[in-house]
């Protein structure tokens, strides 16, 4: 796979087989020949999501080169292997049917069409087994369960009481501690809802892979997941289109950056808690998850404006400001975009002295490498490469 | 100071020296001499909050003995010092002054009266100088500035765009990592708003003395204090009493939390993340920040029923949830309470077989202890021991 539309990191993807996984699909799995070839559906600004395929989606996956966005910078991806996510895909199928996610049908090829099981395998080249690529599905797929069902309009979300349904939401995975009688019906409320029994199965692959503190390190990631969510739905009940830091202050919160601060737990190692606390790793992880979604807000925005809801992400909050066309504005997100990736590196650079620290910053510039080929081989799907 | 209304742990208060702090009073602060002796006012259901006190506040410290809630079973106090309590409050007040939190006279006469001084006196007893408590005062306040500016009414806050304005919040204390100009354009926002300005300085002050790990963990604990300020806010908006055990849920995310998990670094030395990640000592924190969270809903009732606004508490969720009568339901409450604290003590037990956590449980008991002091030197202005 080599250059494509300009991109100055060429995605120099190694076709690599996967000996360190634990296990090897034997045949192709039924899910996977299934599979629904339309593009992913739903991706909007919060993160991507999913939601069922819409008329007149295009096909996706395989139909298209991927084609990437001219004069986006951003570390290659590592490795591709799409056997494995489709082992990785009917994995997460599976566990989701037992788990009861999908109210409807179209809600399973939804999920199917988004090719997780690609995300987390490219995001994800050093997972150890697919254990931990399942896991890194799992909580991917429990995330944007929570911002379908609460946050967005398709499956009855909406920003009007969000606050109180996402405090619930973080219970199912940090226990609320409290006495009977109470304690069964909040158990009771948990079981009654797909998106939290999905978080909380979730979370409990979590805590089987991962140390108590980087579970504890995942559970402030949602929280602050959720703190962005609240924002977003703050600004869209208004209909008010922030400035641009105060976008940039959302968008550090609301962010894929549970997935990338999860890097070691599902690289099968672990980032001590009192490393990841430093300025300097707090920073590269910040910007690498900033950087991460704003290369999805470009990829998306097309779809987005054509939603005719209100909405706003990086190109329409500097249109705004800058009181400019979009096509100006997109390519100063761009500019934007490129200017967090290169500060990542900068600080990815300075933190590569330490060991730990330097497998870390080295498994967050694999997951943006994974997630822009991720995002690219949708294009002509539901992504574009312009306005 | 003995035992007083029939509580089960008299609060045996030694009126020790504080031989451990670095600084004395050389004489009584002319801000404390001052103080305006007004009972606390605007405590409300959101933790514990200061406004300027009201016409009609009866007078506070020294007039009325101290009186507790019958019945209610807590952990004692162990210190108390006025003359450290007034010394406290007025570096406070000096330093509030310094980052210009008060937008009124009034405003600062409420600081005053809400005693922060005997408050992080009576919870911290372990705290190696003045620098310490004088910091646990400085978060205390930024924490009740956010609540009282952008959460409540009396000062112009609302439900409507809390989620936007509480991510800016999350800013202060954890900074966004933005590209020129936007970074200029936040910064300037953070020192345009008095609660922001707080909330940043506050922190300044805790990452002077605590380790990364324990910043980290504060800034974990207000993630989930704003999750919880936007759970009653969302009911707020809906004029929606939830159910028991949804009340809970919100109550540990909106509670004093970010006060207690703060005990190891006020007190001069550290839990290490990796132990307060344990399920055990989470479990602890929680049991112990919710139940002096609930004693502050039992403390504060009466004002909160006759302030008019829709409010709700622990007594007033069991109230409608079991259809029965306030004081039946006040009764209910203390229950919890008191079944949420003696949980505490079983987990609190087991943690004892470590020195480290042994000495953590201990700081979250003083704390306990220390909080209810201070609600019963209150009762007869802002409290009251009954409905």
């Amino acid at each position: 796979m080599g250059r494509v539309n300009g991109i100055e990191h060429p995605a120099t993807i190694r076709k690599e087989s996967h000996a360190t996984t634990t296990t090897r699909p034997s045949r192709p799995p039924a899910e996977a020949l299934e599979r629904v070839l339309a593009g992913p559906a739903g991706l909007g600004s919060a993160a991507i999501r999913f939601t069922p395929p819409q008329p007149g989606d295009p096909p996706g996956r395989g139909t298209p080169a991927p084609a990437r966005i001219e004069g986006v910078y951003c570390p290659p991806a590592v490795r591709d292997d799409r056997a494995l996510a489709d082992l990785i895909n009917a994995q997460l199928l599976e566990w989701a049917d037992g788990v009861e996610l999908f109210r409807s049908p179209d809600l399973r090829a939804g999920l199917l069409s988004f090719d997780p099981g690609r995300s987390v395998v490219l995001c994800h080249p050093d997972a150890p087994s697919t254990e931990h690529l399942l896991t890194a599905a799992k909580l991917l797929t429990g995330e944007n369960a929570v911002d379908d069902y609460f946050c967005e309009p398709e499956l009855g979300g909406a920003p009007e009481g969000l606050g109180a349904r996402l405090a619930v939401a973080q219970s199912a995975i940090d226990p609320t501690h409290m006495p009977a009688p109470y304690d069964a019906h909040w158990r009771a409320a948990l079981a009654g809802h797909p998106a939290l029994r999905c978080m909380h199965a979730a979370m409990e692959s979590l805590n089987r892979l991962a140390t108590p503190a980087q579970a504890h390190r995942f559970r402030h990631e949602i929280a602050s997941l959720y703190l962005g969510y609240e924002a977003e739905g703050a600004c869209v009940q208004e209909e008010r289109t922030p400035p641009v830091w105060e976008y940039l202050v959302q968008r550090q919160l609301n962010s894929f950056r549970p997935c990338l601060a999860i890097t070691d737990a599902i690289g099968g190692y672990e980032l001590p808690a009192e490393l990841f606390a430093l300025p300097a790793v707090q920073r590269a992880t910040a910007l690498a998850s900033t950087a991460s979604t704003v290369l999805n807000d470009l990829y998306s925005l097309r779809k987005e404006q054509a939603s005719g809801r209100f909405h706003y992400s990086l190109p329409t909050v500097i249109a705004q400001e800058e009181d400019c066309a979009i096509d100006d504005a997109f390519a100063k997100a761009i500019d934007v975009h490129n200017d967090l990736v290169r500060a990542f590196e900068t600080e990815a650079a300075a933190l590569a002295a330490h060991p730990l620290t330097a497998r870390y910053v080295t498994g967050l510039a694999n997951w943006m490498g994974g997630n822009h080929e991720w995002h690219a081989g949708h294009v002509g799907g539901r992504y574009a490469t312009s306005p």
